[in-house]
């Protein structure tokens, strides 16, 4: 547990949270501020920052898949959106490993600009990533 | 594999994409029209559509963890979004399950705009959602 995580405080029951889900090493709970009814927050119990320190935590992938279905399902939604973001610049509030998972539903889909461009230098793009797995 | 499925043909070295990543179960490749430099696509080899029908791929959590780091390494990003996306509302284009590793850089955030609101009736959300667990 980290003392000024407000996530940590969430797992241990210090701050209050609707829970929707919880095991040994995983909890989903409500989102406070939800962008869409039933949006939940899929978070691992052992505090880590973001995906960069969260290679051994496979765990996290049934109640993932889990949580989506479920809230696709209680609310009969569209779509469902998983999103996950690393460092403030990414939009990263909370800095405590966590999913979001946002059901969609006719009307109100996320508002989302992708700015997107032809592939340039693909070979050696590639190269640079592959470089560094 | 499905026969329509542009994933699958990647999948087979049928259309041609720049690899960063594969095993035995999972291939990385730079998306076609990239949001930013080292945008990436993380998929199961074998053909599910989306999230929902992927209970038992655990497998992809491992590559996604390092195919997202990799990307940050590559290019020193600020930060990394990783998007998943279930329907054609929730902005699904390609029916073959996949996640987005997004590297974000100064002056290049995504254009996101979320319409939070503050939690009603949380107890009844948490209650449907869990039902259905």
């Amino acid at each position: 547990m980290k003392d000024d995580c407000i996530f940590c405080k969430i797992v241990e029951g210090e701050v209050p949270s609707y829970k929707v889900y919880e095991d040994e090493k995983v909890v989903a709970f409500l989102d406070a501020e939800p962008v869409s009814k039933g949006h939940t927050l899929v978070i691992p119990k052992k505090h880590v920052d973001d995906i960069h320190d969260a290679e051994r935590m496979e765990y996290m992938w049934k109640p993932l898949v889990n949580v989506s279905n479920a809230v696709k399902e209680a609310f009969d939604a569209e779509g469902v959106n998983i999103a996950q973001n690393n460092g403030s610049k990414a939009g990263q509030e909370v800095f405590h490993l966590h999913f979001h998972i946002t059901p969609i539903y006719e009307g109100n889909e996320l508002d989302i600009t992708y700015n997107r461009s032809d592939l340039e230098n693909g070979e050696e793009v590639a190269e640079d990533i592959s470089e560094n797995l």
